[in-house]
């Protein structure tokens, strides 16, 4: 398998660990999103969002982070990603999309980009956007953590919540976001980067990274 | 089951397709989003994100609208709304989430509320915020209907993808989005409009609709 990834994209480091927790080996694609390499011809050909991560698997090309660790799970079962009942699968589904589709889409790399070359948004502005998307969906996965907890996001051995969470966190980390509101979060975060799944994944430590 | 949800909401849309799909009854419970309805007491004690859809089956409380579905599709798998082989099942998660992670997010109410009250973007900023991610999210999906066409966005029968590209359709449509430059995305939303479970569950055929 390979995986096109850009160190510093969160949903990059989302299918990292995913592979990682698996035990799945892959060579690491690295695209540099700030350089616009996701643009370039070679890569523009393959990933219809010139986004990254995407996934080859043989003849199969897959993008969006979710959809690759879905598609992981249901190829390489061991261990799960997701519980066996339909309700906890629902669950970490919901904890992995209140980031994935209220946090992280918001701000990431382009995002930013428009509010501040197209609209000309300042930059105390742009970072009151940021942390204001982040600590609010992070106070929604809180509560949910809050209402039922365990060691990782649901129950005692790492899924797709915390694939998704673990980045989100880090991020809020890089931007000063307020944490002391999330102690759950606080927990289960401290509790994954024990893991070398996700503590070896981290972007500082992949071959592309950058101070 | 009951579903919470507002007409307008296309997160909400999605869900009405699912269940249209599968002939399930429910009770329609509208929360208003323009009144704030999502933040009173009794429905915020129950919806961690103070969002619609949520849905009740029996003790079970499920929010995000693709972890519904998806919960949906395991617990009533006729018809599915997901292809049965991984790579079909990634490429309409993948299609899905183009759209509820790439666009939708960026443009729901309470984003385009932060916009236009706490960043002070003009009418004419806060538009074209909107159809920037519209047109380029909708030439992703195109890009990808265009390399594989079929009837519905992936084969012949409607899947997780038509549920959530249809609202957003609909949505670029109230916006007067740019919509030449998807020729595939029209047609499939064409023909999932011929279907009573798109047609009958529109915003505007909702019980709690508004001019």
């Amino acid at each position: 398998m390979e995986l096109y990834n850009y160190f510093r994209s969160s949903a990059s480091w989302r299918v990292r660990i995913a592979l990682a927790l698996k035990g799945l080996q892959y060579d690491y694609k690295p695209v540099h999103l700030r350089r616009n390499e996701q643009f370039q011809e070679s890569y523009a050909a393959v990933s219809a969002a010139r986004l990254v991560p995407l996934l080859r698997d043989g003849d199969a090309v897959i993008t969006q982070s979710m959809a690759i660790i879905e598609y992981l799970d249901e190829t390489h079962p061991e261990p799960p990603l997701l519980p066996a009942d339909p309700v906890g699968r629902a669950r970490v589904r919901s904890l992995a999309y209140d980031v994935a589709c209220e946090v992280h889409p918001l701000n990431n790399l382009r995002v930013l980009r428009f509010l501040v070359h197209d609209l000309k948004l300042s930059e105390d502005d742009k970072n009151r956007w940021y942390r204001h998307w982040v600590e609010t969906g992070l106070e929604t996965v809180e509560r949910q953590l809050a209402a039922q907890p365990s060691t990782f996001c649901h129950g005692e051995s790492p899924t797709l919540a915390d694939c998704v969470l673990v980045p989100q966190v880090m991020n809020a980390q890089r931007f000063d976001c307020r944490l002391e509101h999330v102690p759950n979060v606080r927990r289960v975060f401290d509790a994954c980067l024990q893991l070398p799944a996700f503590a070896d994944t981290q972007p500082s430590r992949c071959p592309d990274a950058e101070a």
